[in-house]
Order: structure tokens, then C-alpha cells, then sequence
């Protein structure tokens, strides 16, 4: 491992349970979830070679994880400087700067630093949550930006992967379920066509509360629906299913 | 029990395990199937009063299913002439000529025989393959309209579940997965917003085989994605949850 400095209230957690991959994390600026880890595991990439783009990367979490699924080149693009430099630090300290690039910028505006049509996978943990209003805005701004859709709308960001996956490229994203009729529509809308449609439900008996879905470029309509994943047993432990995906089991 | 004429290889199946209720099938003509029953379980609909409108009716399966919950009255519309008289049968037979009435029409060219925006429930257990070639054609034209988009397209059978349920009035359908995005897509287009989705698993571990959706004319966005319907167990018998709903349990 490499030495890194830690601000304000960071910590460094261990992100695999083989203690073998460790992440900068901030309760105050951003913390990974299970929405993210699910992601990773669900998107499917190519393991030899291939470049993947992963769009609001955060602190990077998802370009750590799928380092272990590949050995391609991995992009994570952050809008705010303060996680990009958490995200570029967990790199380093993962000893990833060769194979994990990171880019500080909006993913609207992007166009002069990405290639177009290049990506062979483009991998999103969006912010979920409309933009609230200026009273609702959660007091700390790195939240707020993190969770709603302040810089980059649904839209904004299912444009912005058609903009840079390849024909015949896929595009995956975590969601939650409310939002699935836009995101199908905005899905078709930009040429990606959904393909795997997987819903996570947090247990039996219960609504689905998550919902991971990949498309492919330019693809033919023939949607899967993949079996239910649940996360929690009645008694509150983790399935058997969900620790084999979080402690990368499989 | 009225007594009925039986045709061709017609015999009549139990439709409820407590023997109340009876139906006429036909192997070569029409036989209800697992996805009008659990369409019927699916739907809510008013139990003290209410107009409810069955499309594809088929031997009008729907229609008696729906007479056991609810006192409102029931319309079901059938193309087939020759199935339409089964479903008229089916309807004598279990006295509820009171309750529901039958037409025999194309749900496309109906305007003149129903009142638009007038049904509180649209169901519809559509034709679910495409058009086939003429070669492809299944050589039993009964079961080829039962099941294929001769007669109506998928966009036919939403635009006509819209023109028939009042603002606020619910449609529910049965389909494959693998039209969920073309359904998501017409719902919308046609102001029918989805609000329920349940998709049907053979077993554990298997991909979706059916679902079910419940959207609401003119209503707002709100999507529930329901626990998952499991239909067999491991050992192949039914589960239980699925034995509740065919035997009518609950």
C-alpha cells in the first residue's frame, strides 16, 4: 500500500472483506453504498482488454471494483474537486494509476478530453433525487450533489453515456424503481437498449427499493428480466447471495 | 349450473378448485392459461360497484375470474366469433348473465358499442407474438388470433384500453418481459402512467417469464415495483403463493 494524507474527517476503510483493496472515505463528503458495489458486480466487462468509462465515479469506488473484473483501461470522471482528489488518492494508494485514469470535469462539457463512440462499457451511480429546492438544499453541498440531480440531470447523464459507448457498447446503471419508466424512455431515447433488468429487493415480501439496468448501443429490442436479488434475511443478515456479490465471493 | 352445448373437441374444466364456477375450453380453439388468472388476481377493482372492461376475452375467462371480486358490472369484447360464442356460453352456464355482458367486435372499430372514458378497470390479456409471416402462421387460425397481432398490435390494445377508462381508471395487463419497454413506452404515450409492476419467475433463479403492470389514466409518476411471484418450487409443484391465486384462496 501507498502512504496517502487524510483531511478533514476521512477515514480509509477496508472496501473488499480479503482486505485486499482499501478506500478513502468522508461521512461529510462521500461514502460509497451497496448501490454501488451491486453495479459493479452486475456490469458486464470484457475481462482481457476494453476501456470503460464510469460517469460520476465519486471516490472512485466503482473503477476499484471492476479493476478486479478486468484488465482494461478504466476512466472515472468526477465533477467535484474535493472527491475527485479522494478518488485520485484511492487510486494511488491501491497502486491503480496504471490502469484507472481519473478526469475532474462535468460530464456535460466534456467533449475536448473524451473520445466520442470509444468506450466499450460506460458504467453511472447517478444522483437519484431531483434537484430540490433552494430551501430543501441539504446543508452540506457535497451531499446534495452527490444526491440530486444539481449539476447533471437523468437526461444529462443517459446522454452522455450514449455520447461516449461505442456501437454496440454497453451502458449500466443503478437507479431506483420510481424513476424506471423514464429511464427505459430516455434509454431508447438515446439508441441504448435495455437489455438486463435486474430489481433488488431489500427482502422477501417487500417492494424492490434498487434497480440495475444495461443497455447496448444500437442494440435489438430483447429485454431480460433477471432473477430478484434480495439483500437482507428476515432475521436482518445479509443473504447468502448479497455476501457473495459484497464480499466479491464470486 | 344451466346446461350448455359443447362443439367440436369442447369440454368444460373446473375454473375454481371449490367447484363453483365452470368453463368451457377448447385445445383447438381457446384455453385459458396461468397469465389470465394471474391478470385477474392482479387487477384491482371496486368491490361494491364499478364498470369494468375486459379486451381479448377469450372464452371470457377474465370476466368470470373478475365476478368474484367485485358487484360492478363487467363488459368483455372478443374478435372470434366462434370464441366469443364460447365465452357467451361460459357467462350462461354460471348465471351471470346479470353481471356481465359480451360483444362481439374488433376492439379497433368499437367506438359506436362502447361509451369512451367510460370504465373505471380496462383488463387486457393481449395476443403476444408479433404478426407471423404467412408461412409462419400457426395452421389453427383460432389459436393464431388468440395469440399473434393479426388482428391488433400491441399499440391497438393500449390505445383502445385508453380510450375506454375514464381519467383516474386503472388498466391492467398481462405480457412477456421481453415487451416491457415497448408497453412502458405506450403506456406513456398514451396517459396511461405505470404504476404497479410484477414480474412472474418459473422458479427460483430463472429469468421473468411474464409480468404485470397497472397504470392509471392521467396519473402521476409513481412506479412500485412488486415483490417477485415465484410459480414453482424446486421440486415443480406449485408454491404456495401460487396456489393461493389459482385455487382463489384469498
Amino acid at each position: 500500500m501507498v502512504e496517502v494524507e487524510l483531511y478533514d474527517d476521512e477515514r480509509i476503510d477496508y472496501l473488499l472483506a480479503d482486505n485486499s483493496m482499501k478506500i478513502i472515505q468522508s461521512p461529510s463528503a462521500f461514502s460509497f453504498s451497496l448501490d454501488a458495489v451491486l453495479l459493479a458486480h452486475f456490469a458486464y466487462v470484457p475481462f482481457k482488454k476494453g476501456k470503460i468509462l464510469d460517469l460520476c465515479t465519486g471516490n472512485g469506488v466503482i473503477p476499484l471494483l471492476l479493476s478486479r473484473k478486468t484488465k482494461g483501461s478504466i476512466t472515472g470522471v468526477e465533477i467535484q474537486d474535493r472527491i475527485y482528489q479522494m478518488a485520485t488518492r484511492n487510486v494511488a494508494m491501491n497502486q491503480l494509476t496504471s490502469q484507472i485514469e481519473l478526469i475532474h470535469g462535468d460530464l456535460n462539457h466534456l467533449q475536448t478530453r473524451l473520445l466520442q463512440s470509444h468506450f466499450d462499457v460506460v458504467t453511472c451511480n447517478p444522483p437519484y433525487f431531483p434537484t430540490p429546492s433552494k430551501t430543501e438544499h441539504n446543508h452540506n453541498e457535497y451531499l446534495t450533489i452527490a444526491r440530486h440531480e444539481v449539476y447533471c440531470t437523468l437526461e444529462d447523464v443517459i446522454k452522455a453515456c450514449k455520447r461516449y459507448v461505442r456501437p454496440g457498447g454497453k451502458v449500466a446503471m443503478v437507479h431506483r424503481p420510481g424513476r424506471l419508466v423514464d429511464i427505459i424512455r430516455l434509454f431508447r431515447k438515446y439508441k441504448l437498449e435495455p437489455k438486463r433488468l435486474q430489481f433488488v429487493y431489500p427482502k422477501q415480501g417487500k417492494e424492490a427499493n434498487m434497480l440495475l439496468i444495461e443497455g447496448t448501443r444500437d442494440g435489438k429490442a430483447d429485454l431480460k428480466i433477471l432473477p430478484p436479488l434480495y439483500i437482507y434475511q428476515a432475521n436482518g443478515s445479509y443473504t447468502e447471495e448479497a455476501e457473495d456479490i459484497i464480499y466479491d465471493r464470486k
